[in-house]
């Protein structure tokens, strides 16, 4: 090695050592006859120090480093006097005897510190230099302990990791496939996976018991905030199992990252149906680092003559404890929140319960006192609480009012991104109706299995169909979801049949897989989670970018290495295609 | 779960108990009032017994269960009287008291047996069905654990797994470049990489110190035997180190594998100059298992009016031990062998040591006894060894009797499967020249350094320089390759030059690693494993397409989900792009 060890690694137990280092020149500072300099790599940072007196020339060679210059020193650990304690190598300096440029450097474009003075898209442009920041290079380090962890925890249960193809087949619903045209088979395509989700359940078939898979997916969308095209998935199934399997198996593997890479007590995960999620919080995704939950207000409120709640469908609170204080200025702020087109509500109602008591709406004209007071018993105010009142169109309103309801949390400080609350939703619907394409569409995936007793609905009812699925949600966010997969070649096909395919549109993209039923499938069912995300989660931060080395923008370009781009005509001639701006 | 245990579990240990398994129906045997069925599933088989005259009515259940069924079996645990101690569960069988049908199965279109009736062709197509057979089950879960084991090693020593992106850019030497259309950048492509090269070295630039990944790549290239369209590395990088370290690190991790994977001790890596292994080989990955080294003949055999030998190049010869009993029509087989096409030998010369300690040679009018002697003498026979002689063009010529010497190494069983001999082969060449291209290539990639004392040949003597470039040879094959860096932009441009690029050219293809490098590179190095090549070996395979769930067959094609295959106008259109057969 060029060196002894690390930047990370002396202590005052190495005084006396010699020993080299090798790193990058963080920044140096002179002092008199003294120059001190910082040189820093990936395991920490360590005090150089030149003395005029003792070497002009080697004091002279490092006055003239530059940031960012790749150095090679040797020389011997001594106590410094002036510690810093806040870093584990912060009590010894090196008494440089030799130095060595072993790669100069232009000044960086930005500061290569915690807090940079870069800007996002000059930090894309360098990412090799943005990697170098602790921030970002500790996400990555994070994001490996955490793929080491999982994978511990999945081999001592038996699971088996297999890669499935990356070259696969485009769907008919398609649309968000990337293709790849085969030169060996002109004219054709591979599709790139979305997920593994038909060789996973084949390897069931195959009788492999318990999969996973850390996999890279893809997806090629409009990228909204916060996707990227090509994605991480830690992809698992199991076979002879029932849902509650699934859910402690996975409930165990996200306790066992919380502890082993944060060392946080993830709590036993509680269970919500997917109705209750609608109805307690309006999202299948609640954050449950905070109660608020919304409370139902038609029976109380209704027949007042306030045309507002007497036409609306649902009428829902939520008691914002400790806010009855809340100026003019700042419900009027809420109110302007809400009524932001991606939320696109026309108005908010308050009641305060006052800290002498009394209660205060907005809608006094329409309610008086005693019916006020049973507002506030609805809602268990106490004094100094404030509620928040919406009406609408049920699913709308829950919408609405569920962004409220962040927007509080965030505004009550309830949102600690150091404090971690799991939840299992359960009991999905297994369709949801489509508006555009006026049909029916799988709300997980078309392998997703009906709970037995609502079968018999599929014909008469079918929006009321629940499915065996699950997602497991943290601080608010989806991480992973799954569900019990139909194994049987008939309801498989009556499922297609739902989803509007033809039998032969079945049998053409998914026969392989109608065919594996026939040989012997077994009961299975499984889940996959979002690994960027629970990085992202993990690390306290709101993008997954930051959790990716080399990530993609907005438009889906790299632009450190400045991609896509432009193929030659000869390299679109072998593979038998054309572009058709 | 559906189970209590699995089917691989149950011994006499567990006399007595009631258990439940589900697994599929191996095969079943009526003996009187007896039904015999074998239950399977990954973990092993045991045998469930049936009794007439205890369950009329499930023994006739038993008697109708199909092979490949899905059964789930409920019974008590009791000693069988007719054991067989082949298998773990062979001392016991299950009295069965309950038995569902999970799922009924078509009969299988071959065998699931160790020994099956599929060709290989039906066995592509129900590839699920392939790999419920227990050898490439078993590959399966060899890989499986192999990868474990690499990444517990490596983690060990600090190095961190980072992902490098899919959606990469295409390069100008591309023609192998899978494509991707960009459907948001119209015209445009990803490509997908063909190794993670230029990400890994930016992440040294990063300060990443030690990186690897286990990693798909993707090549479109013709497959000849045994390649894949989409293969997977083991790719790692280090910084701050020499060639040493890197050989040290790593022949680390190929015996820790050997090791806990095969419980093989494998001992120290022995290494060998590329030019040694050219001369005593004819190969840059020779089969250590066994010695045969080449003996250059030139001095001997010269100058004796055979027009064979003098007008080659080079003469050289192999000493077959024990095979001077061969007869005429062996003899006449290795000559045959020699003369295919795809190795393009013209004649092969022998000389026997016989028992008799007598001289016999092919070409006797040439050469007497005395001469004959030297040669016996060069090749150190001992009575009973055979010395095979061939003449050419020096490169063509060492193919060719590397070809021969593999050939008589199978034959006198030198090349025993279960035997591992590894090997460093160093100090390769660094450009070959391309007779199509007229041009130098980088015989590694264009990124590996040349030996500091061979730089100033650059211009004078290309075909001279060594790299400092590394491959470990296992077997006789490539399993792994890499080199150390270039680190420095002159240098780095002075090689594209080489390499016949124009500054323009290597600034638009490479410019982000031109330019990472003047912001403070530090050395370094690595190596990139063929994961799918080094299970096949581990798993005593030829091929790696059964180390490989969904492998693609010859051209390309995965024919059990029949891709790639064309897709809809509208998806083209979407992604701008046209066929153009």
């Amino acid at each position: 090695m060029l060196r002894t060890t690390t930047c990370g690694a002396l202590t005052l137990q190495n005084l006396g050592e010699n020993v080299t280092l090798c790193g990058w020149m963080q920044n140096s500072r002179d002092l008199g006859g003294m120059t001190f300099v910082d040189i820093r790599d990936r395991y920490g940072i360590t005090q150089l120090v030149f003395n005029m007196n003792d070497n002009a020339d080697l004091c002279a060679g490092a006055r003239s480093l530059g940031r960012e210059f790749v150095i090679k020193v040797s020389g011997t650990v001594v106590e410094r006097s002036n510690k810093n304690l806040e870093i584990p190598t912060g009590e010894v300096e090196i008494k440089v005897t030799a130095l060595e440029i072993l790669n100069a450097a232009k000044i960086p474009p930005f500061l290569i510190e915690d807090k940079t003075d870069g800007g996002d898209d000059l930090r894309m442009k360098y990412r090799y230099l943005d990697l170098r920041r602790n921030p970002i290079r500790n996400n990555m380090i994070l994001r490996h302990r955490m793929a080491q962890s999982v994978r511990r925890y999945l081999d001592a249960l038996d699971f088996i990791e297999v890669e499935t193809p990356v070259l696969i087949k485009s769907t008919p619903e398609g649309a968000r496939d990337f293709v790849v045209p085969s030169r060996m088979n002109g004219g054709e395509f591979y599709a790139l996976p979305q997920s593994p989700q038909t060789f996973k359940q084949l390897l069931m078939v195959s009788g492999f018991d318990r999969y996973f898979q850390i996999v890279k997916c893809f997806r090629d969308e409009d990228l909204r905030a916060d996707r990227q095209p090509e994605f991480t998935q830690i992809d698992c199934e199991m076979s002879f199992i029932e849902q509650e399997d699934i859910l402690n198996t996975f409930e165990g593997l996200i306790r066992t990252l919380f502890k082993e890479v944060r060392n946080y007590d993830l709590p036993e995960v509680p269970r919500m149906q997917y109705a209750d999620a609608m109805r307690f919080y309006g999202s299948d995704k609640p954050d449950t680092r905070f109660e608020m939950k919304f409370i139902e207000m038609n029976d109380i409120v209704k027949g007042k003559d306030f045309p507002v709640f007497d036409n609306a469908e649902l009428v829902i609170a939520i008691n914002a404890k400790g806010c009855a204080h809340y100026t003019r200025k700042q419900l009027d702020e809420l109110t302007d929140f809400i009524k932001r087109p991606q939320i696109g509500a026309t108005g908010l109602i308050y009641l305060r319960h006052n800290e002498d008591g009394s209660l205060k709406s907005s809608v006094d004209k329409f309610y008086n006192e005693e019916e006020l007071a049973k507002w506030s018993a609805a809602c268990q105010t106490q004094t100094g609480d404030l509620v928040l009142v919406m009406a609408g169109g049920t699913d709308k309103v829950r919408k609405q009012l569920s962004e409220l309801r962040l927007e509080m949390g965030t505004r009550l400080g309830l949102r600690d991104k150091d404090k971690f609350a799991a939840l299992w939703v359960l009991d999905f619907p297994l369709l949801e109706w489509d508006e555009e394409t006026e049909r029916y569409h799988a709300m997980h995936h078309p392998f997703t299995s009906p709970k037995p007793e609502d079968i018999a609905l599929l014909d008469t009812d079918p929006k009321n169909v629940r499915a065996n699925a699950y997602d497991m949600v943290v601080n608010g966010t989806e991480i992973g979801g799954g569900s019990i997969r139909i194994h049987d070649r008939t309801l498989q096909s009556l499922m297609f049949k739902h989803l509007g395919f033809s039998p032969d549109e079945a049998q053409k993209q998914f026969g392989f897989l109608l065919d594996a039923f026939e040989f012997g499938a077994p009961p299975h069912g499984g889940i996959a989670f979002g690994f960027d995300r629970l990085c992202s989660i993990f690390a306290g931060l709101d993008s997954i970018r930051d959790v990716i080395a080399f990530p993609k923008n907005n438009s889906g370009r790299d632009v450190m290495i400045d991609s896509p781009s432009t193929i030659d005509e000869k390299q679109l001639k072998e593979l038998k295609i054309k572009t058709d701006l």
